[in-house]
């Protein structure tokens, strides 16, 4: 019989999931007593060890930041390396995972890390912090008692217009929400094939450069962002979202 | 043509989005520069004025509570009503709102008036907050890159099981990870349900007690759960997360 609670004789460290900003902003990117856990971490899991040094200079760390021992879990990082990157835990350290922006584990090699402390028995501590997908669901007023994350559509334009059709059809009769993101730079194409290929009444709501100095979120139909001027949405993070009205 | 970026000659007031506590404790809720905020509004939309004042109590709101304004937004609530809710913003004010717990216009009566606020070109702010559903994701080491909220389940056991059948084979065929709920003291059903109808090799995570004094997340597979002792779920919040695998 295995133990449901994690409590066995070793006393093992917790792994920390610990949010970074979503955008340039002077801000604190975590709650206060949040932070107060990861000033006093000694050791780190992080996509990148620039960023994950630049974020915890804003903490009032209790060890130098160049003492603070890091390891680096990427794209490149092979599975057998994983129970090297879970030693300090399984001695009883504390350890905290960051990604390379927003919450680690969601979208990024971070949940490789999760999955491997669920097997070993090791507390895994999520901390509250920026989920672009979530502000902008929030923002847009749209249904969000079900929805569906869909990450990246296809590059391909007419794959891309295909997969928008689908999801809108899925959207009004499955009564549910569709979030969808592109990178920057590819962000006016899809914008594009919304309007071409979504019905005038169907919803759509874009969350522009969330937590960053240009924010902005606007809900209207798909009619409406047909006569609005000046979208800007060219090189800046936009989460989209989608729902087909009956 | 409208006007993209809300401006317009009137100057309205922000509609904030603020993030309440999911459980009972003594942290913060806010990021420190939100709460800045937070401390300054006179006006409110809330849920529930009782929760409501509770949390402004824990913040050094710059107005006495008793002279903040706060307006009911509830089930209730008619939609010819709303166009009243939004005239302090019309007037220029910030307004507040918050929802019974975690965050608004996710899953509650406040979604209406954040599309009203869209409507009438009012500006949108959503507050950084605790989310059951994304703590609980993060922390589960399941796939975040794609996924799906599906609120509640069927309560009758029959349709319960069948739609469970439908979501591990969506998640299987889709590759995307699905998150359900249940009313605390229909876990133990739910949870029955799970084990008795997916396939042993699917991977159940459950988060339960998130920002909670008995937090724990788990993940196993479905045939590992069959083995482990004393799964405590019963009269606690948890949220559900499945992944059908190959």
């Amino acid at each position: 019989m295995k133990n449901f609670d994690n409590k066995s004789k070793k006393i093992y460290g917790k792994l920390y999931l610990i949010p970074t900003p979503i955008a340039e902003t002077e801000g604190d990117f975590l709650l206060p007593q949040d932070r107060a856990i990861v000033e006093k971490l000694k050791y780190f899991i992080v996509e990148n060890p620039k960023t994950a040094r630049k974020y915890l200079k804003l903490l009032n760390m209790a060890v130098p930041i160049q003492e603070v021992e890091m390891d680096i879990l990427d794209e490149h990082t092979k599975d057998k390396y994983l129970f090297e990157l879970i030693k300090p835990l399984k001695e009883g350290n504390d350890v905290g995972l960051m990604s390379e922006a927003g919450l680690p584990g969601i979208a990024d090699p971070g949940s490789k890390i999760v999955r491997i402390a669920h097997a070993s028995n090791i507390p895994v501590i999520p901390f509250v912090g920026p989920s672009s997908i979530l502000l902008a669901l929030m923002g847009s007023g749209l249904n969000g008692q079900a929805f569906k994350f869909n990450g990246y559509l296809p590059v391909d334009q007419i794959e891309r217009e295909k997969r928008l059709i689908t999801m809108e059809n899925e959207s009004r009769k499955g009564k549910y929400t569709q979030i969808f993101m592109e990178t920057p730079y590819r962000n006016r194409h899809l914008f594009n094939s919304i309007l071409k290929t979504c019905a005038p009444t169907t919803l759509l709501s874009l969350g522009i450069d969330l937590y960053g100095s240009n924010q902005l979120i606007k809900t209207a139909k798909v009619a409406d962002w047909k006569n609005m001027q000046k979208v800007r949405i060219d090189k800046v993070p936009v989460i989209f979202i989608l729902s087909g009205e009956k």
